[in-house]
C-alpha cells in the first residue's frame, strides 16, 4: 500500500515552516555594481550549530521521474542545508514537519527556474531529487566532526505524483 | 588607450591563487542518498573574519557583452565571496593579483556550464558579469557590519575579448 501525494508549486506561505526561498521576486534590497546588479540580501537562516561552520560542496545527483516514490525523509540535527540548483530546471522538493520527534505526512513542492532553497536546522527532507539533467546543485551545509543525519523510512510509502 | 586582454577557459592551475572552483569534475568525496549522489565535499575556502558570518543572497545582474570593458576591481577585505550561477551558461571571471595594497594587471577566465566560484578573502575581482539572462547567482558572502569593500579604478583601462 502506498499513499498518493500530490505536488504544490514552490511559495513562501506553505514552505515558510521549513525553509527559506532564494529567489529574486520582489524589490532588490539594495543595487550594486553602478545600479547594474539587484542584491537580494541574506535571504536564508543559515544555522550551523555549536562546533559546526558554513561550507560549500556540489551534489551530483541521478535525476527521477514522476511517480517519485517517498520511502525516507532525513534530517540534519546540527545544521541547516541549502539547495541551489545550477540549472534552470525544477526540481523536486519534498519535506515534513515534526511530530515529537518523527515526521509526520510529507508534503511536496515543485520549483520554478530561479529557485533556491535552505532547509532550516532539524527540518525533515527528502533527498535530492532533480528532473531533469545535469542534476547539478551547490550545497551549503555544515562542516563539521560530529554525527548529523537522522533517517524515517516510511511504512506505507508516499507517491508523489506531478 | 585601452590595454587588450584575452579570456581563458576557467581551470584549477591558473586560478588556484585567486580563489576556488566549485564543480563535479573527478570522483566524489562520498557517495549518499543510497549511492544515486556523488557529494563532491567542502570545495571552497570561506573565511568571514572575526565579526562576519556566512550569508546567503541572491544576484540578479544585467549581462554583458563582449569585447567588456574592465574600468574597476573590487576586493573584500573582510570576506570570501562565491558565485553559484542558477542557469548552465558560462560567465566572466576577472581577477588581479595584489601588488603592494594595488591590483596589477588583471586576468579574465570564462566559465564552462557546472563551475561556481568562490573568490578567496581580500582576492581583487571585477563586477559579476553574465553574458546571457537570466543572470541570475547566489552569493556566499559576508554578514557584518564594517565595511568591507575596496575599488580601485584603472588607468588606462582593459578591454576583455572573448
Amino acid at each position: 500500500m502506498t499513499i498518493s501525494l500530490q505536488t504544490k508549486p514552490l511559495n513562501q506561505k506553505d514552505f515558510a515552516a521549513f525553509g527559506d526561498i532564494l529567489d529574486a521576486s520582489g524589490r532588490p534590497d539594495k543595487f550594486i555594481n553602478q545600479g547594474k546588479c539587484g542584491r537580494f540580501h541574506n535571504k536564508a537562516v543559515l544555522d550551523f550549530g555549536e562546533d559546526g561552520h558554513a561550507g560549500l560542496s556540489v551534489f551530483k545527483s541521478e535525476t527521477c521521474a514522476f511517480p517519485v516514490t517517498i520511502e525516507m525523509v532525513e534530517r540534519h540535527p546540527e545544521g541547516s542545508q541549502a539547495f541551489i540548483p545550477m540549472s534552470e530546471n525544477p526540481f523536486l522538493i519534498v519535506v515534513a514537519p515534526d511530530r515529537q520527534g518523527k515526521p509526520g505526512a510529507p508534503l511536496a513542492f515543485l520549483t520554478s527556474p530561479g529557485q533556491a532553497i535552505n532547509f532550516h536546522r532539524g527540518v525533515w527532507h527528502g533527498v535530492l531529487s532533480p528532473l531533469t539533467e545535469p542534476g547539478l546543485f551547490v550545497v551549503a551545509d555544515r562542516i563539521g566532526s560530529t554525527p548529523n543525519l537522522e533517517e524515517h523510512w516510511y511504512d506505507p510509502q508516499y507517491v508523489v505524483e506531478c
